[in-house]
Order: structure tokens, then sequence, then C-alpha cells
């Protein structure tokens, strides 16, 4: 399958403040994206895509020059893929509060008490719903008034879902895949081990490490060995990994490593805590654990959605335990009791929460077949 | 249902040095244990209760004028209970290595090197062979030849598993619940994650805190949260928190507590480091980590059991994810494969790994009908 091959990120500022859930403003900020494809003349082939905890505006092709620089969705959209950027104008938007080019914690704090510092902890709490409104005001910039689709998986899911319920008559498809319509409980303790295991960590300095010059790459590193774990399945850790050893024999060590499964996860952290910033890990899954669209409707998904009026299309995956394919058909079904066209599909795959990034055929099929009739209705 | 009323912690100390797994020793050792009951003429009436991670050898009974000093396994555990005190004579005996009484990383180094310091983290690494060998002994002391049985669960069960392959003439009834025949690689992750959190706490001093009058109470905090999602089932976290707030509207924190699951973590996580030792924690979890008896049969479980003699109650509870029925089932199967007397009972429970401690009337059922079997035979 032919590659985009090399890309360039963009950015695009905004001026006007941005009001948000919490009711904090954020005063002006930047965009980083990336497009890939062409826009048609009458504007209708645009697809966002919508991006999850651990990546960015990078959704396909490399860049220059740059080894290992596949965007994070490379095996979906491309030239003949299954979100094929021959037909369609693929939009990829990285977040504010992110750590990867949008305005987010690293970036210096405009307000005149912080002299230049960065918001670090300042970075006021983003919701879902404010990042779907700063997408929107992208959307509109780049002259776009309907997107032909949102799609996202994960968090991005969680996104995609909220357009459909914020801005019902600029989507004509919904693609939400492994999601759910809130957090379960424990989902929220996973995030909050995480986050404590951050905080605590001494040199946190209260979300102002940067100005300590230190990283609290320890709260970092455990944070995402909790994460990986679950994005895996059991099945998939236990045929991966197993009980193979480390070495050749049992070194009887409580710090050492002694099974393949530690030395992975350690690298794991290791790598993380090397270029993930710590207040953005801490906002990223605040926004996940926020995200409850039915709250408003006392719980009432059925009610939530009867805003939307997009056509859905949904998947899970059957091992993924961490967004688990029940949460999904809560969705379907609060789609069918409105009569929206909503198509759902479960997949049977080994690899947990992680298969939604993968390229198995049957779910990268279901994906061409939906963007494939959304293509004829362009042409 | 009467109550044991106030017990008594006894201890016993063994002057002839313990060999152990890794190839150290233990050169002396003190266990703390208690007994309920009483000693039949026989010497044939005696159950051991073997402990998991988080307890000891009070498994009944009360401290006389301390409150809330209730055995770990009193509703299973006295006169006329499931394991009836009037029938039986109980010991529960606590492990080496641990923080509870019997000798552990808290108590001096008797190494002259050490110079009366405790042994911290060059306490040797123990496993759940050490601990039957050193249970054995005490059983011996004790007078008892046979036992009529061994019971533990979770890391309990895979002592009183050890007990029918190390001892395999020295008990009639083997009561293993909510164990496996080994961790999986899952689960292993899990107890990685959590040892890290530790040992990376700047207040772990290379496992030597106590000489620095520090604990890394920030690890062992978070050890502890990690542990307790893995012993909850996710309905019983959804029905027993699900998305409640803790206040009556968000404050939009990344910090503070939104949720009430993210208050009771870090309650549970508190209390855990005002009382537990982290190298105990470390040296428990690498024990369950090590323990698969198969490994020296090449994995062959059939294979392994072949060595037992005794009866089998196995016990596991549909909602356990640390320990899933699945694992259980594998034991029935090697069990079984050996023409061994093996009763096993797939209680259909809400609660988790944690079921194992609660008193689910059919889980006692089945205890209760294993124990009065086991009467009738010593009368």
């Amino acid at each position: 399958m032919p590659s985009l091959g090399d890309v360039q990120p963009q950015s695009m500022h905004f001026a006007e403040p941005l009001g948000l859930a919490s009711g904090a403003v954020l005063r002006d900020y930047t965009l980083a994206y990336e497009t890939y494809g062409t826009l048609n003349a009458a504007k209708s082939n645009a697809v966002l895509v919508c991006h999850a905890l651990n990546a960015s505006h990078h959704v396909a092709g490399t860049y220059a020059g740059k080894e290992k620089s596949e965007g994070w969705w490379d095996n979906l959209v491309g030239p003949g893929k299954p979100l094929d950027t021959d037909r369609f104008f693929v939009i990829g938007v990285n977040n504010p509060g992110s750590c990867f080019g949008s305005t987010g914690p690293t970036h210096p704090n405009p307000d005149p008490a912080a002299q230049g510092r960065p918001y670090g902890s300042d970075f006021p709490v983003v919701t879902v719903e404010d990042w779907v409104d700063a997408q929107a005001r992208l959307i509109t910039a780049l002259g776009i008034e309907r997107l032909a689709a949102v799609i996202g998986g994960s968090l991005g899911g969680m996104q995609a879902l909220d357009w459909s319920l914020r801005y019902p008559h600029r989507l004509v498809q919904c693609v939400a895949v492994a999601t759910a319509p809130n957090l379960s409980a424990q989902n929220i303790a996973f995030n909050e081990v995480a986050r404590r295991a951050i905080v605590t960590d001494p040199e946190f300095h209260g979300g102002h490490y940067a100005e300590h010059g230190v990283i609290p790459r320890r709260g970092l590193r455990v944070a995402r060995m909790i994460g990986h774990i679950t994005y895996l399945s059991d099945d998939a850790m236990e045929a991966k990994f197993g009980r193979d050893l480390a070495n050749a024999a049992f070194g009887y060590s409580t710090q050492g490593i002694e099974f393949q499964i530690e030395g992975y996860l350690r690298h794991q952290g290791d790598k993380f805590s090397e270029y993930f910033d710590a207040n953005t890990y801490l906002l990223i899954t605040r926004a996940l654990d926020y995200f409850d669209p039915a709250r408003a409707h006392g719980g009432d998904l059925a009610a939530t959605f009867a805003a939307a009026r997009c056509r859905f299309q949904l998947v899970s995956f059957t091992t993924d335990w961490r967004f688990a394919p029940t949460r999904s058909r809560e969705i379907v079904k609060a789609l069918v009791d409105n009569r929206l066209d909503v198509s759902y599909a479960e997949i049977a795959a080994p690899h947990g929460h992680d298969a939604f990034l993968l390229d198995d055929p049957r779910y990268h099929g279901v994906l061409r077949a939906c963007f494939a009739n959304l293509a004829k209705e362009l042409a």
C-alpha cells in the first residue's frame, strides 16, 4: 500500500478566547494540525481525525529525514487505504492541553503574573466538549461548513460522539471506535492511580517542575506502566510474554528483572517519560473522567442522542476490557432508540484496547466499506 | 454466630537454619502463630490456615481490649462456623518475610556486618516453597504428624497446593480458594508496577529506609491502590461507586477528588502505608510471581500433581479477574488426570477476588460441607 510520504505539520492561531466547560477561558491559543489529500470544490470531502491520550495531529505520513516518524494511524489513512486520501481531505488536529504542538502546559502562560513562565499545572482543565469546540473553529477557519465524517478511537471516539451532539448538522458520519459513553468506576480508578503516581513524585513540584529544571519521571513511568497493562488484553500479554524469563534462571531479586513482561513494561515507562508531559497526562486523563454527555440528561443516553442527526459507525473489540463491547452496545441502543442510522461491528480480535490502532483485516474492512459508501454520496 | 472471643498470639523460635529456594539460608527465625480449638488425643484434627498478601497468623477471634481486632477469616473460623473450632484445632501462621510478627525485613539482621540494623532489603527472597517448609517445621514442633487440612485463599491457596506436593502424606485435605497454578503475565505486570512505585520512591533508600528514619509511603500508597483495583470486580466497583461525585459539582481539578472512587482508593492507600512494610510488599509479590510448581515439570501440571495424595476442594469466583475460574479449572483438570479426589465449586459472586474473604452463603456452604465430611472421618 503506498504511503502518503512526507507531510508537513501546520498551525493556526486563534485570537478569540475559548470559553471552557469549567468556566475558565483560554484567552488565545494555537492548534497544530496536518492535512492529507485535497479538499474538493464543494468542500464536502473533509474528514476530521480526533486523537486519544498518547497521540497528536500527526495521523499519517512521515516527517522528512526523521526515522520512525510514521503517523499514529498511518495504516488507516493514505492513498488506497480504508480512509482513502485520494477521495477524502483528512485533517488531524492536536488538542489544547497536549504536549505535541497545540497550546498546552509547556507553553508560556500569558497571564502577566506568570512573567513568561510556562503554564504548568495552571493550564485550565479541558474537556472533550472544549476540544470539540476548538476543532470546530479550525474546521470553520479551513472554510468547511460540514464534515463528511469525524472519526476517532478511545478518547478520540468520545470526541467523534460529541461532535454528533454538539454540532449535529456539521457532520454526515460519526465513526467511533473502541469507545464508551463514559468511563466506568474501574476506568476512573486506573486514571486516578496514574495521576497519584505523578503528583506525589517529589519532582512534580505542584506541576511547576519546569521551573525547577526537573521532570517527574518516576511518576510518569509508573503511570505509563499502569496504562500499558490496560491497553493490552490478558490473552495478548499471555501470548506475547507469558511467564518467559528475562534470564536463563531466576536471580531471586525483588528489584531485578525476572520476567520479560517486567522488562517490557519498564521500557515502555522509560520511553514515555522521555517525551510526554506530566501535566498533559493529568489533563487528558481528567478529560476522559469527565466525559459523560448523558449526565445533563439524568443519565439517559437515549435522551442524550435525541440531538444527533448524523449516521453512525461503531466498532468494538471483544478482548478490550478497558472499553468493552458492552459499552459500545449502550451507545448503539441509544442510537437505535432514536431511529438513527447506525452500523455496529464487534470485532473478534485478541489485542485488547490497542486493537483500534492495528490493522486487523475485518476491522479495516468495516471502515473501508463505511468510507466507500460515504465517498459514493460525494460523487 | 458465637465468636472465639479473645485470643493470644504465640511464637516459636527455630534455631536450625532454613535453606531457601534461592540458595540463601535463613540462619534462625521466629514464627508467630495462633491456635483455636483443641488438638484431639490422636492429633488428627489440626487444620493449617495459610495467609495471603495482606494478612497474618491472626485468622480468627479478637485481641483483648483492641478495637476492630477481628481475625481476617473470623467469618469462617470459630465455634459452629464452617471451619468449626469445636471440632478442629486450627492453626494460623505468619510467614517469614512478613511484617506482622514472624522474622522479616523489619527485624535485626543477625549478620555481624549489619551491626544490629534491620534486614531491610537484605532479607532473603522467600518463596511459597520456603514458607511451606517453615510451616511444616512448626507443625512438627506442635507434635502433629499429619494435618486434617491445609486451607488458604489466593497466595494462601498456593501454599495449600504446595503442601499437597511437598508433603503429600502430611495432609488429608487441601482446600485452595481463588487461586492459580501460577501468575499470568498480567498478574506479574500489576505486581511489577506496584514494586516500581515503591522502589523508585526517593524514600525507599535501596530498601534501608528504616536507617534513614523514613518510609516510602508514596510508593506504598500507589502499590495498594493498584492492588485494590484488581481485588474488586469491575461490576462491584460500578455498583459501589459508579460515577458518583465526591462533591455536589465538578471542581475541575486534576489533583482534587472529583469521584467517590478516587477518595476511596486514596483512603485505602493511606491506611495501608501506615502499617505495611515496603520490603515485605516486595517479598510477598515476588513469592507470588515465582510460584509455578509445574516449571520443574516442563509446564506439565498433570505431571506435577502426580506427586499429590490428598483430597482437594477448589473454589473460584466468577467475577475474580485476578485469579479467574479458568485458572482453578486448570488445576482441577490436572488433579482429575491423576484420578485424585477433587471437588470444585465455581461460585457466582459479584465481589471479584475479594470474595474469598467474604461470607457468601454458597461459598461458605461448600466449605462447611467439606469440613463436616472431614470431621466425620475423625470421629
